[in-house]
């Protein structure tokens, strides 16, 4: 089993990592910045790395891509042309419907982890990182390379599970930019207000992934961008009504709205 | 040493541990609700509960009044009329101001740890639950009971810090309360939208504390309503800039916005 991955930071590092250690797999790395490559061979994140991309998915068996959003498409389009005919593409990225619009090749199957960790970098890569973490994958149709992506996925710990590129977007609008904004505004606020300040363990909690690989999510935010204002303006109506119920200090509303939180998280489990 | 503890909930739970562990001090425990003194009793919370407010109060050198902050006014009060004229009486209440207006006798220092769990309960106290958090003090001004108060709580692992009742509550209100409605906000919008669907690692530090204790949040939601009211409609204006950015595809401006979030967390320590 030959595997390339393509994008050596957390986690591309990670695949790189679960691949080898899960699947006994041959996993060749490459990244577009040779000092990225050479790093990562040298923290035995596989054992070989490839000089180009061409070299990396030559007689490979799957492929994964994982690169900012934005960099997904030409990157994808690149391993296709090169890779075996037989060969498995996918990503692992934030957003899936620019993504699958740009690339037709049926042995291209969307992808995207739902794990990852505030720290970015290959150096903080884990073989476990997936463990019992949703995989969504999005592809065209039945084929070859969904029948393999789900073996591979399962095999590194992850429960691969298909959705609809658009559907995937405006869930992740709110089930993880919208998160990403709002930490980033907490912080904003706390800094505006006293920089000095002592932070509890909600506020710490909540703003875990506050300003988190700058690059990486400007990408995700720009491409998500039509399911995140919805998200945003949706989150401003809740605020609003929050924020007139504690005006009007009608403790009763509060209480409920309280309740319902509390039945919410527990519906939506942990 | 004598030390009472009126409340035995998380915090009056985890205070009274502390106290016995820390302090070897004789620990008196007192609530409201016979069962609730009864089943801290039985948990070997304190060595010995109290038949009354009165009674635990009686020859104490300290007492935390650990109740909701709506209760906490009246059952300081009648702690102060029962405690002898040397005891230091103190609360660990989320909001300060209120309480602090209530109550005019010197023996009383506010106080309000930076700590906690999304459990409630006694069953989940720990004596370690203050280690290394900030615990803030609101005193009327130096004394006796400030001196005191220090030393223990600095003796259970805790970091004393004065400040005013005003400006906790504003601080509160940006570093504790607008996340606990952030998260109540992002469980309602999830639910809204998938209650089958999965949670990545930022949704679940964010939502946490969502609906978490609702009685006791009520009440600290209507008992700093002018602060929080402020900071929920400072947060409305920073979502609807960004969601303006996002709009228009800056990506520079969401890059430099993102930048200046990763500076401000940098900034802000953890």
């Amino acid at each position: 089993l030959r595997i390339a991955v393509l994008g050596l930071g957390l986690i591309g590092g990670s695949v790189a990592l679960a691949a080898r250690e899960r699947l006994a797999a041959e996993v060749i790395g490459w990244d577009i910045d040779p000092a990225a490559t050479r790093e990562a061979l040298a923290r035995e994140v596989f054992a070989s790395g490839a000089g180009s991309l061409a070299g990396a998915v030559a007689g490979a068996d799957a492929v994964f891509v994982a690169a900012p959003v934005g960099a997904v498409p030409e990157l994808a389009r690149e391993a296709l042309a090169h890779a075996p005919s037989s060969c498995a593409v996918s990503d692992v990225g934030s957003t899936k419907r620019t993504i699958m619009d740009a690339i037709t090749d049926p042995r291209f199957v969307g992808g995207h982890p739902l794990a990852g960790a505030e720290a970015s970098g290959v150096e903080h890569a884990r073989h476990d990182m997936f463990d019992g973490a949703v995989w969504y994958l999005t592809p065209v149709g039945p084929g070859a390379s969904l029948t393999r992506l789900r073996e591979l996925v399962s095999a590194i710990g992850a429960q691969p599970l298909e959705i609809d590129p658009l559907a995937h977007d405006r869930l992740m609008a709110t089930v993880s930019h919208l998160p990403h904004v709002f930490a980033n505004v907490l912080v904003a606020q706390l800094a505006a207000l006293d920089a000095a300040a002592a932070q509890g363990p909600s506020f710490r909690d909540a703003t875990r992934v506050a300003g988190s690989n700058t690059a990486v999510w400007s990408g995700i935010y720009i491409d998500n961008r039509d399911a995140l204002t919805d998200a945003i303006d949706d989150a401003i109506a809740r605020l609003r009504a929050v924020r007139d119920t504690l005006a009007a200090a009608d403790r009763d509303a509060l209480t409920s709205w309280s309740e319902q939180a509390a039945a919410d998280r527990a519906r939506l489990g942990r």
